[in-house]
């Protein structure tokens, strides 16, 4: 678990907590223990996406993936304690004071980000479209479909478990954030999938040019390259437009946004 | 998801959490909400075990495993999905009416009997004490600590989550359910010891003798049958005690021992 965990990840999800935390004035201490339980279920899907039985990889941030440092059986074992070790961060006194029925909140939005109406989800429909025989149509609307909830999901997380934590965020905020949060989980997807047709190796911390191989479903073989580094402005400008119509300051959440898109791993 | 979880299971942790709820004048609702989370987790430890990394079993409840049915990549994500699907029916409104820092226990118990604390622990020291070279001295210690994890941290689970319902039982009254829970963990995992050497497979729905091909630290391995039913007995005799000392009507738990006991798959 410790392996998985303290890897050299980029914590882009803790990150994304804090900076929305910071923005509405949630504690630090609350962001921290919603980045630390995200943290765990994100680096649980990786030590699961890359056994052998899914992507088969052997990199992950430049070091052997946890079933090639360990066995597949050890790894499978560490994804499923990583997933309870969420919950139990989130339901636990001694890591989060947040008032009970807020944590509740905390725990349902992350159980359904996690579960097969969010991340588990896009990874089955990622699944049954990859390969020369996909029985999934590769069109832009499975596409969305599928990232939406793979790595969106999560990424929305990020931005409404602070949410959860303000009683001064009005209704309206909240659709704004959300807005926000769709973008860029989006945005984060369509730069990842680019990056592995552009990105090298080294660079990457895992084997480029993988998802040609795979025949997976990405944006950049349904609309090229260039079509792909299109939409990614796209979704980029809609990001800053939605934090723009918000009353609080997001100078540090557009940075994020330039840093996701300009990221080269 | 739906494959394994309505395939034929005897349902004997949500019969447990039932049994406790009835005897302690928790309602019925809260029981079965308690129940259908805790068979989430079950069903789910059962899908990842049966992979050809970790146990390899073809046969479960006398059908194909799920990754025999679909495949690996599915029954990997059908686990994962289930024990978010857990902790999604403790902490939404629409499953369970608890007060919310009832529901945190609830999760929070849950959480760490199915994490690296409890569940999942007890399968990593069963697989490092599983194989001709095993590291693991296979003492009776290295057993009862595996088995306390492994399948008796959800069965105590099962008692104590009826248990965070109740403001009537007393802390001392608490314990001895605890005891309670203890043995009966204890004993349902020396009698499916028993029964992989003496059931066949038609009664077990899965293949028995596979313990002892697979030099699996095991009750039978290290005390002989008949050490084992001992052994069985002693903690028959050790459920019952505890629940004698109970002051509410404990019948149905008794028979439930029993049923335990003497079931033959």
């Amino acid at each position: 678990m410790q392996y998985a965990l303290f890897n050299g990840g980029k914590r882009l999800r803790p990150l994304l907590a804090i900076l929305i935390a910071d923005a509405i004035e949630v504690s630090r201490e609350h962001a921290l223990s919603i980045g630390a339980a995200i943290e765990c279920i994100h680096a649980y899907s990786l030590v699961h996406d890359d056994l052998p039985a899914m992507d088969d990889d052997d990199l992950r941030r430049g070091q052997p993936t946890c079933h090639v440092k360990y066995d597949e059986a050890i790894a499978i074992l560490v994804g499923d304690a990583l997933q309870s070790l969420a919950f139990e961060l989130l339901s636990c006194d001694e890591q989060i004071d947040a008032s009970p029925s807020q944590k509740i909140v905390l725990i349902n939005q992350l159980a359904k980000a996690s579960g097969f109406s969010g991340m588990v989800g896009g990874q089955a429909i990622d699944l049954a479209a990859t390969g020369e025989d996909s029985k999934v149509a590769h069109t832009i609307e499975t596409l969305m479909l599928l990232h939406k909830l793979k790595t969106g999901a999560i990424l929305k997380a990020c931005v409404t478990m602070p949410l959860a934590l303000s009683d001064k965020v009005t209704t309206t905020e909240k659709a704004q954030f959300e807005c926000f949060a769709d973008a860029i989980g989006l945005a984060f997807q369509v730069q990842d999938d680019i990056l592995d047709c552009t990105g090298d190796t080294a660079q990457l911390g895992k084997p480029a040019g993988s998802d040609d191989e795979q025949h997976k479903h990405t944006f950049p073989a349904l609309l090229g390259i260039e079509g792909a580094k299109q939409q990614l402005h796209t979704l980029y400008h809609d990001a800053l437009q939605a934090l723009a119509a918000l009353p609080y300051n997001t100078e540090a959440l557009e940075a994020f946004c330039e840093l996701l898109i300009n990221r080269d791993h």
